[in-house]
């Protein structure tokens, strides 16, 4: 995004890039609960204060920023609400702050700036008389949704629906080896008091959560304009079922200048083999992704034949079953190839994550709204998982994608237009008013 | 080492067991200028300051810890000496009390303790009147032998050498990005005045230095009596060959669930595959060695195709040409697999020393001294570098090797038992005494 014209989520996301800068990756690094991390949450917070909303930690540390219905409370100060308003519970939208190590400025922050960017507009149109709300909004912030830091992705909105069990999740540990528990001790959290929140999920009627496309899914031809421009904006249709998988190769640490070829067992050349191996089943299976792009010999040195190899595995599939017989084949593959090499192999199952479809009225109400400021705007699935995803099991919910003209994300490079941004806040706040 | 019987090295290494213990890797990480290396000097300081040794830290940050001729004094303080040990110079032994990440409790400290117990026991002859000196000793210690902090092992003794340039050592960064220069700085040592050292060259007559075996070159079939043990102590003969190579494989860091397969330019796929092909090549070549035992991947996230990928090779073999021929041949694959993979690489040298030849007169004598204590000890070459391999260019030095049972080095395995170490004591006291 140009520095140039200014536009409101521009300028939103303008007092956060400074925040998080990684020298060293280039991009942002802004682990949960790093430093980072909590300077974003207290600029959320102090935005939102500035419209009036009203904002709460949860006991699972997501951040709520209440927009109440005058004289009413969603929030968990109590108040009064029509049976109506009661009943449809109230609509949520909002993203993450957390990133990848060395992540784009717009994986998350996109979807949180616009919803702030739409409050402004919706705030507008309510006190011109245009709009009139049944029920109260508020906008969400999720921690942990990368998994960069624990290793699980979307850890708050899992804990929130209870598809993780709160033991497992506070038994996690970042690289330095502190565990969630300590950590969200650290940031004000009670542990015992993590996990499937009935409250919480309560109070959320619909959940829509507005994100920067990850792929080039607004840029295939089928959907271009006579310039050769995809549209805007898409209304997410699924997420591709992912999970996220750790092989711990062990062999024998040793000095890398005594000992010879033949006597090693050397779990590094049996991790380059199996990844090799991935890459080439994957390619094979249509549909499929297989990636390692983390890897960790131990203990690391130059001068040392490294004793262990932990890598990770991110494998998706929009059928499960295949994912399944995927991991099982690399399984055995791993296994062969660490015989031959004199090491053993251990596989840990970290994360799965079934192919998950979008509510259908919510997702038709969506495809209206966006119809009428991105006309021909198409339903995509998308291959990256979000919170969205995770809350598709408890509450209704919905996602709309922005264009990502060169479809790289999880990378500085990551990208979006002004004037798609500026698209995205229209489509939104029109989704909001037609739901509010 | 068990701990008992107690013995003058065992009761030395129980007195730093605590220090530097990596909880994750296993073993001891203890980098230079790290807390726990720092305490090893403290403690190498206190040690030799009770057995009346003066201790200095040079321009370059050995530690030299002088037992001068009584009235006479090597060290930089000045003092009077006669003629004869003017022209000897001093003898010196000692090692490095820096580790590899996870290393085990012998590699550097076996030496350094060796060194003094054995002055112990040649201060004991000289009380008794069994020893009379002709020249001062020293017990030096390297910073940065193994090269794990800022790349450039044996970086102490190549900068008192002379045979790595200030500059590019300065410029070297660790992984947090610290350079050598603020680090060195930090720790009390002005920049400018680091390099060749005339002076502290000069005090060096003769250099010996005592280290655990690193591989299984005590345990050979021809060394051992009818019981099948080998020898606890061998001379050393040569050095191997041996360099570090970092390659930068570059890719598009893109994100793991949205990129297909066959839109990537994935440098871990790339890097894979130039390990498999390292170590297919190495194993064809009789006597080379090549591994590699780092690789950090940018971002390194679970659900991130990777940007970079850097790698560091290590190679070794006795002929300085059959080195450079194999590390040129990896560098073509490496070019042939990332081009394939539409990924780009680099290749720089981070180090090389050609295979060193200790002095022959040096060995003779080392050899008859040790015969004495250990009948049958022989001569070895090893595959790992040693500061005596880089003072080689500089003074006569020579080695001395402890016998390691299972030949496992740079590991939290390494081991040596006590009776080869007090061996190892003995035959240093000897080899020095025969020297002085």
């Amino acid at each position: 995004m140009h520095p140039t014209p200014a536009s409101p989520v521009n300028f939103l996301l303008a007092a956060i890039e400074d925040t998080g800068r990684d020298a060293r990756r280039g991009g942002y690094s802004r682990p949960v609960y790093s430093a980072a991390e909590r300077d974003l949450r207290e600029w959320f917070t102090a935005e939102a204060s500035r419209r009036g909303l009203a904002v709460e930690s949860d006991s699972n540390g997501i951040l709520w920023a209440w927009w109440d219905l005058p004289g009413g409370s969603s929030g968990e100060t109590g108040g009064q609400l029509s049976p109506e308003a009661e009943r449809r519970g109230a609509l949520v939208t909002g993203s993450h702050l957390d990133s990848v190590p060395g992540g784009g400025a717009f994986d998350g922050p996109l979807g949180v700036a616009s919803a702030l960017a739409a409050v402004d507009l919706l705030q507008a149109r309510e006190k011109a008389g245009s709009l009139v709300r049944n029920r109260a909004l508020a906008v969400a912030v999720f921690p942990e949704e990368e998994g960069s830091r624990f290793g699980v992705a979307c850890l708050g909105s899992r804990l929130l629906a209870g598809t993780i069990e709160p033991a497992r999740a506070l038994a996690l540990r970042d690289a330095d080896g502190n565990t969630f528990a300590d950590v969200a001790r650290a940031n004000g959290l009670d542990p015992d008091r993590m996990g499937r929140d009935e409250a919480a999920l309560g109070r959320i009627g619909d959940f829509v959560e507005l994100h920067v496309e990850q792929g080039r899914g607004l840029n295939t031809e089928e959907f271009m304009d006579a310039a050769g421009r995809g549209p805007a904006v898409a209304v997410g249709g699924s997420v591709l079922g992912h999970g996220r998988w750790r092989f711990s190769i062990t062999g024998q640490g040793n000095h890398a200048g005594t000992t010879l070829m033949a006597d090693r067992a050397d779990p590094m050349v049996a991790a380059a083999q199996l990844i090799v191996a991935v890459r080439q089943a994957a390619a094979a299976q249509s549909g499929a992704r297989a990636t390692v792009g983390r890897l960790e010999p131990v203990p690391g040195g130059t001068n040392v034949i490294a004793s262990r190899v932990d890598l990770w595995l991110d494998v998706r599939h929009p059928e499960d079953a295949v994912t399944a017989a995927l991991v099982e084949k690399f399984h055995g593959q791993a296994q062969r190839i660490a015989a031959m090499e004199g090491c053993s192999v251990h596989l840990t199952e970290e994360s799965y994550s079934g192919t998950v479809s979008f509510d259908a009225a919510l997702q038709r109400s969506l495809e209206q709204s966006v119809a009428r400021t991105v006309p021909g705007a198409p339903v995509l699935a998308t291959g990256a998982g979000h919170d969205a995803g995770v809350l598709a099991a408890r509450v209704p919910t919905g996602m709309l994608f922005v264009r990502n003209p060169s479809g790289i994300s999880h990378s500085p490079e990551e990208y979006v237009e002004d004037d798609d941004a500026e698209a995205g806040v229209a489509a939104l706040a029109d989704a909001l008013q037609d739901l509010l």
